[in-house]
């Protein structure tokens, strides 16, 4: 019952950071709202899409809702957002680990093994980003050096390892969750890339390849 | 079984406009064939998909025939095409039009709520645009203000309400297209954009989000 | 049996080939293999999702750590492989033939129509190379005047053809998988285009279409 509570709130900060991302660029409120619900709900729906299981908000009209408002809100909002781009990577942050922890408790419930546990948390926290720069034509956070998914994907692990062990689903969402939004926090904060030895430089060349 | 028909126009309609909008960059007959099933078969795909229903066009050969043929067609007569861009447009509301009040049938017919019903017909109208926009490198309909995916969302609210209460497919679903189409086309003729209020205008610094 | 090492190295090869081809520009290793795994999973995994039959690397632990291990060591290797990159396009093509060939004989013995197997053998062939271009905002094979897909839908052909009057499995393969490399390498090394009647000129109004 927390969860879906939880699912709620992640739902509706995502469809927000959604139409938040794209309003700098101009769209009418159709688009708007379509892009802020792929990316509340794209992650998951590719997830379920993936495990062969119904998809999530087809049948239960509360998250479709929360979506559609968030973004809706948004969209009406976004001027008074402009200078508020900070709030945005954070509450951005937050519905990530929100969605990562869920994503992969879900999975982990249906008995599948682990690492595809981990995959499709991650998948859950960053896919419905992905969609939405792909429809929006934006470079996806993939061509991007931000410390990003790295610490989603930490916070996976750590959280299926924890579960693994029986540990309580909200002490290992909490640790978990907290991990994730906290390095990203940092990450923000200090403009953290990620380390050299871990990246490759884009070269001048990079047309020529087939 | 009349539904049938009115599927096999769209498909054919839509396969054409598909490949007639990307033939103006250089491509071959493979990728043009390629983006005209997408077109016509896209937004069905994910819909049915979305519903975990089997996708329409596996076991009804009808449809996939007539969407390769269509866009084969298209290729060749492109030539003749270049300067008849104002029929095109049209040709793609009457698609828009046909798709979105079928696929919105579809999906009532299975039982499902009515705000599912109206998303899924928009989807089945526009999905298989964004897929091709999305494939071909083009902007999609969604970061433009044309007056287009508005008036079939209005379409399907429409469509679905009259269904609700008993009006028989026929009737419904020519109120409904009949709208659809008429919107689009008076957009078309007289250059209509979605108003000022609806819509963000981009800034210069639209590159420097996160 | 057989198939399986088959399927476990085209794996392998997709996964070096899509982060080889993506390395020239600055990605981190996160995202990297995340556009590895694409590359090799992607296609089956549409073409499952079409067919409504479980992904193949959800039960299949060994694909998947194919596709990230390959991913994780092309990434590291992609230094020494700069001025490799005729290898790279060879080996590309190996994996497309194995790939197409591998796919269209699954959905065969799914007992499906002829004409969808051929189709689901070229999206099984392409189709992950096309979702990591997206990602990565590159343009698209489709968009490209490259002898690349046109093989491997003939290649796709002949052997559903050899299969429906049963020759046996490996000796279809083999002509088909022969067939679509060595075309494939010969466009490569002649530096072969689709001859002009095949293909479209872009022209420079390609922007004012709607």
């Amino acid at each position: 019952v927390a969860v879906h509570y939880f699912e709620l709130l992640g739902t509706i900060v995502f469809a927000i950071t959604g139409v938040l991302a794209v309003t700098r660029r101009g769209l009418d409120v159709f688009g708007a709202v379509v892009l802020g619900i792929v990316t509340a709900l794209g992650g998951g729906t590719v997830r379920d899409l993936l495990l062969n299981i119904p998809v999530f908000w087809i049948d239960d009209r509360g998250i479709l809702w929360a979506a559609i408002l968030g973004s809706l809100a948004a969209f009406w909002i976004a001027q008074a957002f402009r200078n508020a781009n900070r709030l945005l990577v954070y509450l951005d942050a937050l519905g990530a680990a929100l969605f990562a922890v869920l994503g992969a408790n879900k999975v982990l419930l249906l008995g599948v093994a682990a690492p595809i546990a981990v995959m499709m948390g991650v998948l859950t926290g960053i896919g419905g980003g992905l969609i939405r720069d792909v429809l929006a034509g934006r470079p996806t956070l993939l061509m991007s050096r931000d410390v990003y998914a790295t610490p989603i994907l930490a916070g996976c692990i750590v959280f299926v390892s924890l579960r693994s062990q029986d540990m309580a689903f909200v002490v290992a969402g909490l640790i978990a969750g907290a991990m994730i939004f906290s390095v990203r926090a940092l990450a923000i904060y200090f403009h953290l890339e990620m380390p050299a030895w871990l990246t490759h430089r884009g070269t001048s060349n990079d047309m020529d390849d087939s």
